[in-house]
């Protein structure tokens, strides 16, 4: 099969031939029709984080496509023929206190796709039964691949935020994470508060339901929160310390801020007076279970949200990477179509886009 | 009356006598048996927080007394002859949306006792009904004081952690505050680990029901949490910064640390890679509501609590802030003993103490 | 001034002039514009409660006006000019230990608007200006007066059943509150099944959002809904036991029902067995606190809610009744229209009506 | 191997032997060396409830002891020579929305121990691994086998119940159930109140930390809890329609019933009007999971809880059965222990008793 492989951190991807995988027990077989290109998988094939993967591999944790065949062992209801995403969270052991209390993206044993295991930047890949998702009939696999980290990520730093439709929520960041994110805090009935530093950004939030929008290099967000009354609710979504701290500052009395944002730079600076004072909270939220993507792919087969996305070919891997880092990507998800034909495909293209 | 008054942010306090307060409408006039000193008075009495009080006031917010005045307006169900405690909350708008949903504590037009208006350091002091606190009658003006701010933070803290009995509770900093955090959070039923660097107060910690203790001098306290098995609950009612970022390493997946101290030096730095990881989350808890302190006194009332406290005059107000900045003062809390008779209190001795 | 009172619980309402009532202390006297019909009301007309009110009363707890005086005392931020609603919760203590949780609501000491104190079926009313809630400038007030009572009454059941984007709610009764509780659940995302036996009325919560419409009459509402996957929620808003009880029977495992319809019938059957296994909950609410009105105003300010109702004049408040009674309302609410002008105003014109 | 087998709803038990089990995938095999005798094992030999066993099958969910053997697959953990327990919930499918939510007790694909699947009332007993938990070797094998069901039962809804130290628990019901909901709402820091109808067994819940107890034969337990300021919790463990009843009456305002007992006769009445006014809830809560049984052995191991049994050979079965059914039983709870040596197991001797 064809595949996109990290061989070397420092070099980039070579797309090329390898051996077809074969599912193990418990596993499935998925044939890929489309895979998003998260942050994450760039961080990941330049061994970016702490914990590095080992080339070489396959990275790509939004994939989606048919389930081709199924190993020995419980099947866990998947059957060859059916529409299924490969998520981030690619095994969890199923028996400890997190997975069997809705927290299985906290388990220790987890192993994560396009990371421990090989990913979606592929023809083909295998995933465990238990772990792989189902994808509704009726949800392009265009738009189920960003949905697949994206989307659940963002969807559960809503739920885990607790918002409700009192609360006025400030998303920080309206690109990849934020656009969905906005669409999310916005399906619960909330007031939602766009923070970007780029008007187009801004303008797309508008667009998918926030109620006001905050340049943060024309204003200081902080300022302009409180003064519309500060937030209930903030989702840091950037990359950059800064937001996260701009995301506190931005807090009503009670608020409480869930980060979901994964800067290169690491620390952020808490300032703990104001934080007891004001009833503060702060809370990491990674990814979502299982159950939370069914959740993601039933609220997009509801028609509750949109994903902008720009279509490409798996053999530019590397150019698209490069679009994402200078920003030039022109939707805020990039995916890779491994069922598009011909030549090229388009790109610039609003697929699925706001009406 | 004699009252403890700062006159100037850099003078020691003038214990003299000041004119008699009298009670405006819906306030009590109560005269006072015993005030504990905490840290906050003695930040006030130096003008060491951002925003100041004004000289002349005389600090003090664990007062406790008799109502000897009643003025006009609502009583709030209070009459003469009853035993109060006057806490530092000593207003709240109670119209506000904090006021009426448990989260008083967080009004914006609070004013705080011993701060924005005459506290405890004196014979007499007016207090605002609806916050002024019943004291059971089974319950020691002495032991009172210290349960009035200390007590109800911490009591306060372990309710907003949720912490039940399967869980570990690591309470960081074994003095004023943690000697009472660390008996709140046994009596949750919760395992609880003190951290402390003064063996003395840990042996203290271990009488009062901590299960297992951790002198963070002699050890880091990171790893001989996570040893355990990581804190699903962290208390930090340390002064320090790094008590706080220790807090954060100890926590397992999923934990959540509770801050309630407030050191001078107020940044403290978290990381966003292992907070969004492991789930973790952090939240700021100031005092408690005039319901807490209810329940605060009904718990010692039940006997499930113990207050370690040593009595001093109020006389020797100056020398008694020196004991506490010095770490000289023989008990968790010392407490001014407004009714005591003869030249001095006796010093030392361990009222309440643990048997 | 003129008024319809109830003089006797067996003899229609007198529509005459009374005297005009004056702002005691913390009270304000309001010119009312508009007031809803409730069914309690007819309730409270008829004396059909255990706890009974004492004649002669004014009815009437969905009155919306503008403050025309303001009494001695704390006005609580009102001014002479301000439109605002007199709801059901007349009075609350605001000391205890609900006032100042967010369950004002349960407060023992509460006095109820157009029943232990007199209402808004009146061209002036008073109410405590801590209980009174601004109308913000771009609600009319012929949908606020609905919204004091109905509204509250179903976004607070909404809220306390928890439901979110992922749940299915089943609202049983689709009038004068089901239309409204449909439209509160739709707004936290989830998917909606209304109950009723009536078409119109379900043709009527299509156009507010419900997904799915069930006739009790024509088909069993209990297998209906398990045969969807069972009810993550339900809203009983009927008032016959019956309903409650189906409610009951058409959760999925670990489903909640919140309780708000109040048949004359009291007693509902409850299976242990079921309810054990299931692991399902039952809740009682009584309409909302200032706060959840100021809430609901400002979803509906926000272009979230419609009322459906029609205008009737005071003076026709007996036929307005009977209309209630024998189901011809032509809307979910009557709403009394204390500015009409002319011989009579018009009756069936669906105002504020679904495009 | 020796069993105590079902052969005919109508008949007493047979103790015969009946060949050995082996184990599946999966699964391990158990030699037993105590097994609780529950109620539900009544009800499950006489064919009581609605859904039936079906005959022939060995009873007994309560079953302790060491494993002998592991089938093949996934042993989750276990090992030959670890002492587990084998709870009601026998297997749970891990992988619908109750397996993953903390809430697996309510998987529609479950198997019930000594029910759907052989029990323990045998020298042996096959369990599935990932239902199986470990007993710590501190904890008596005496103590854990009424730990497995009527512990944890009572242990969850204590949790379900969400009570803390400032609550006052009714509980009602002091016996097998009784007697260990008393502790577990005593370790939550709350003021229990425990009802029955039995001196002696109220006496014991005084031991056992009851601060109050009502015998419902000589006073009103309705009128004798609401004098005391009414119930935030009540948990009903008895098997009568009434206290259930006398359980919501005897709610404060605000307050939660959790329902774990099942009378034979299902059905309760609940008066609608007091529980919306009163704001009242009543869940169920059925056993717990494999994890809330780790938290009940860990609790007894750290000598939170005490077991108030009477050991039986199981050969005395029917005997057994028949001192449960007309009260005569010394103890809360009966054990066959299947390791007493000799003609006969002494009886009546309190093992484990309060000192």
């Amino acid at each position: 099969m064809k595949a996109a492989v990290v061989h070397d951190f420092a070099e980039p991807l070579r797309v090329e031939e390898v051996p077809d995988p074969t599912p193990g027990d418990e596993q499935v077989l998925v044939r890929v029709e489309a895979c998003g290109l998260c942050h994450t998988d760039i961080h990941a094939a330049h061994g970016e984080w702490p914990v590095k993967p080992e080339p070489p591999f396959i990275p790509g944790h939004e994939g989606v496509g048919i389930v081709e065949g199924v190993g020995p062992g419980n099947p866990h209801g998947l059957e060859v023929g059916m529409r299924v995403a490969l998520p981030w969270l690619g095994y969890a052991c199923g028996d400890c206190r997190y997975c069997n209390s809705g927290r299985e993206t906290l388990c220790e044993k987890q192993i994560n796709t396009g990371y421990g295991m090989d990913g979606g930047f592929a023809e083909l890949a295998v995933g465990y039964a238990r772990h792989v998702v189902r994808v509704p009939d009726e949800v392009d696999p265009l738009d189920a691949a960003p949905l697949t980290c994206a989307g659940v990520t963002t969807y559960k730093a809503v739920k885990e935020s607790g918002a409700r439709a009192a609360d006025r929520v400030a998303v920080f960041g309206a690109g990849g994470l934020g656009h969905l994110a906005i669409q999310y805090a916005r399906v619960t009935g909330a007031e939602v508060v766009a923070v970007d530093v780029n008007d187009e950004r801004l303008a797309t939030a508008t667009e998918l339901g926030a109620a006001r929008v905050v340049n943060a290099k024309a204003e200081d967000p902080v300022a302009a929160i409180q003064a519309m009354g500060g937030a209930d609710v903030a989702i840091s979504t950037a990359v950059s310390p800064v937001a996260f701290e701009q995301a506190i500052g931005a807090l009503a009395r009670g608020g409480r801020l869930i980060c979901v944002g994964l800067p290169a730079e690491n620390d952020i600076t808490v300032p703990i007076f104001q934080t007891v004072l004001g009833g503060l909270s702060l809370k990491g939220s990674i990814v979502g279970t299982h159950h939370d993507l069914e959740e993601v792919f039933e609220l997009h087969r509801r028609g509750e949200t949109r994903v902008l996305r720009a279509e490409r070919r798996l053999e530019d891997v590397n150019e698209a990477i490069a679009e994402v880092l200078d920003g030039s990507a022109p939707e805020p998800r990039l995916v890779f179509d491994l069922q598009a034909v011909g030549p090229e495909t388009t790109s610039g293209d609003r697929a699925g886009a706001v009406a």
